[in-house]
């Protein structure tokens, strides 16, 4: 780890990828809609619409868009791709998958260790029903949720991090944010968060290689939540 | 009941009075900070600088402003009044009683029968963190903390209202509001929303009588959650 971190107070999570595998579950999905089709590369280019859709909003190009709306754009522009063919209902509801996403088989059990000691929120560029839909179904014990919805910011805009002190009034260094992605944790660690790295090799799925670069600059790095509860609750 | 309603998917808690018995907590803690006080009253003119303090900002007067710096603000006006004096440090921990609240005595197990056939959310003037350190501290099983400071509104403003129903992607008649404060609801009833009153007749203590008006203008009326409970399950 790069330094010795502060106990942080409020732990925030980045949640698709890093709490719930959005891969697995919309592959399973799409496979029993359509025998035949190849879910993971559906996934995927599902996926990949995300980060450009959002930076139109960043930009201003676009004005302020939940994440159900972005996701509907994408998943109505890759539908033909796969020859796949929908009617409103059933496009609405496969729209809706991303509310129904399962958590990595380690979340829920690392999350209730980490609630014990920590005051445990996410911090995710879904909006605010997705958040609450998915935790519901998945059993994700947050204390609090925390969307981008809230500061009218996508991630990796400083708002969004440095909203999570805000609200709980405490400071950025109070902070630690738990990711896959180390670009999100670089913004985090550029507003004076505390970051923990979480592996999640097969987010992409089996076939596609998650590359990794240089993690000695986060404070932590963990395979998963069960180890990451053992490293916090360890050292605070 | 004044009609049959929808069966709701979304029921919205106000919080201060009816899911938390703010009197209390802040009787005691104030009386244990200084025996002799008198806190209930203590209790009570802390509570009624609220509404004109939230009517200031409503009005455009001051700007977006959270809960915890109003109560911060009326306390140090009160203190001199009750002779109570306290230092920066003991006057920020008082201020936080209002994070420490404790819940009625029916509340965590008539959210948790609640919360296994509706989405159950709570809709306060109460800021986020403060929402959540009670909720953590007082077991209160959300599926999602809202809050004016969401919708950048307070109670009774519209938006706060037709917040919860755009954060559901529901109609408005399919969100219910459940609250002790006849005010509330009929903001709400205004929306569109369903409405449920819920008694408590201690909430501004024993030495106070809390008026009751017509309240079958309202969905559904309550003594208490697990009475609201037996009504909703049996009905849905």
């Amino acid at each position: 780890m790069s330094q010795t971190p502060l106990r942080p107070k409020v732990i925030a999570f980045d949640v698709f990828g890093t709490v719930v595998d959005w891969h697995g579950s919309i592959q399973k999905e799409v496979e029993t809609l359509q025998p035949g089709i190849d879910g993971a590369a559906f996934a995927n280019a599902w996926r990949a619409g995300y980060k450009p859709a959002m930076a139109e909003v960043s930009s201003g190009q676009q004005a302020w868009t939940k994440i159900d709306d972005l996701h509907r754009k994408i998943l109505d522009r890759i539908l033909p791709e796969f020859n796949l063919s929908l009617n409103e209902a059933q496009r609405q509801h496969l729209n809706l998958v991303w509310h129904r996403l399962s958590a990595w088989p380690d979340a829920v059990a690392g999350l209730t260790r980490l609630k014990s000691a920590f005051t445990i929120v996410t911090l995710s560029n879904g909006n605010l029903g997705l958040l609450a839909n998915m935790a519901k179904q998945a059993g994700l014990p947050w204390d609090l949720i925390l969307s981008a919805e809230v500061f009218r910011h996508y991630k990796p805009d400083p708002e969004a991090y440095l909203g999570v002190a805000d609200v709980f009034d405490v400071q950025p260094q109070e902070v630690m944010l738990v990711a896959t992605h180390e670009d999100d944790l670089s913004a985090a660690q550029r507003c004076g968060l505390q970051t923990a790295y979480v592996h999640r090799a097969q987010e992409y799925g089996h076939a596609q290689h998650k590359p990794v670069g240089d993690l000695s600059r986060f404070n932590w790095e963990a395979r998963d939540f069960m180890q990451l509860a053992d490293q916090l609750l360890r050292a605070s």
